[in-house]
């Protein structure tokens, strides 16, 4: 949908009107992992939405009324209503529009999905550790640390026996963990999945995924992002436009 | 419900029988804050319940058939199901089980709950910081950083101009939040709400609720039990019993 691939708003520009009625905005980042998991919910579902990329190295002063932590993914709809956190925003949008539901009915299979999610909930700052650790210092150590995290999903599957982590389809929780693991090769550590097959034949369950092989073409210039992201560059966010 | 105040089972205790039919069971520890979540929404939705007690401080080995990570809470269902995680167990509960719903089934009024949830999410790890180091050294920067989370909480209130987090009557938001609250004055931490006055207001609101003061006379024997539990004293989880 509309402004995906547009440049991002920076210091200085007019804050946006009032979302037009029937659509829903997100506030995103073209790279943020966060910010993907509400674009994944987003598009499974068909929800007409648009886009708002915010600049994250230079953010614009309006966004802090949007949400004060200055953090994306924010929704805004129609009505005004502002929605933050990542996992808000996406169960947000699973029950308050029609379609597909992501999150399963049933009050123990969706518990079993949080509990799946709390298993995770290591890997985002252990990755971002590595990230910003990845070319000052030996992070075998780091790399040790996600490959115990993964073998805990790892664990899930084979129990399980199924494909994805709530059964034989694609549900909430694989799109919520999804972006760490897209993310992995550009950021060279691919080989933190080699004693995991399971998960390894879940990351190419998911690519083979409608929504997710929509969203995989923006991720070829992460890698390019994310060098100017470490050095603070107020370009990053924009790279590759 | 029948084993609230049972004594905690330890290393060498027999494990638990199957839950009987038309009963759930809740893994717990008398003063455990995150546990009282659970106790709350169990006691506040009538649900027909049993107690277990675990002794954290020497952990029966079958325990962590139930949880591997050997914390409470834990429920577990006549048909075996184990649910873990404070928020997650409440959650369930209110989903799998009639009566009074306590979170809104209005999906933006259920974010705006988690947003707040989040807002509060530093205190349990402040708390925690505090307790261990409150008889070691000056804590006056801890508690200016918990004054600063109220702060936040006080602003909720301020905007919203209702008694409670959730509106003018209680919902599951307060009682995810009240165990700390509760905590404060055996903490003596009471100081850190001198410049919350609705953050005050609605510690009183919260005494006056049926379920929450039926419950507040079994935190009369905390103190006596944190002096035990930071000595690593194996009686720390039947203290006054």
């Amino acid at each position: 949908m509309s402004g995906e691939s547009a440049k991002s708003l920076g210091k200085g520009s007019a804050p946006p009107g009032p979302v037009p009625e029937g659509l829903i905005r997100l506030y995103s980042m073209r790279f943020c992992p966060f910010a993907e998991r509400t674009r994944l919910v987003l598009k499974a579902k068909g929800i007409r939405h648009e886009v708002i990329n915010i600049n994250l190295k230079n953010k614009p002063e309006w966004f802090f009324e949007k949400n004060p932590v200055g953090l994306v993914p924010v929704l805004e709809n129609s009505q005004g209503q502002l929605i933050c956190e990542s996992v808000i925003t996406c169960e947000y949008l699973d029950e308050a529009y029609p379609g597909k539901k992501l999150l399963p009915g049933d009050p123990y299979e969706k518990a079993c999905q949080k509990m799946v999610f709390e298993l995770f909930s290591k890997v985002p700052p252990l990755v971002g550790n590595f990230i910003r650790n990845k070319d000052k210092e030996d992070c075998s150590g780091l790399k040790e640390e996600i490959r115990k995290e993964f073998s805990k999903l790892e664990e899930v599957l084979t129990n399980k026996k199924t494909t994805f982590f709530g059964g034989n389809s694609l549900s909430m929780i694989d799109y919520l963990i999804w972006p760490w693991f897209e993310r992995l090769e550009a950021l060279e550590l691919n080989e933190c999945v080699d004693h995991t097959p399971k998960l390894k034949l879940w990351m190419a369950a998911m690519k083979g995924d409608p929504t997710v092989s929509a969203l995989l073409p923006g991720m070829k210039s992460f890698s390019g992002f994310l060098k100017l992201y470490l050095q603070n560059s107020v370009e990053a966010c924009d790279y590759g436009l």
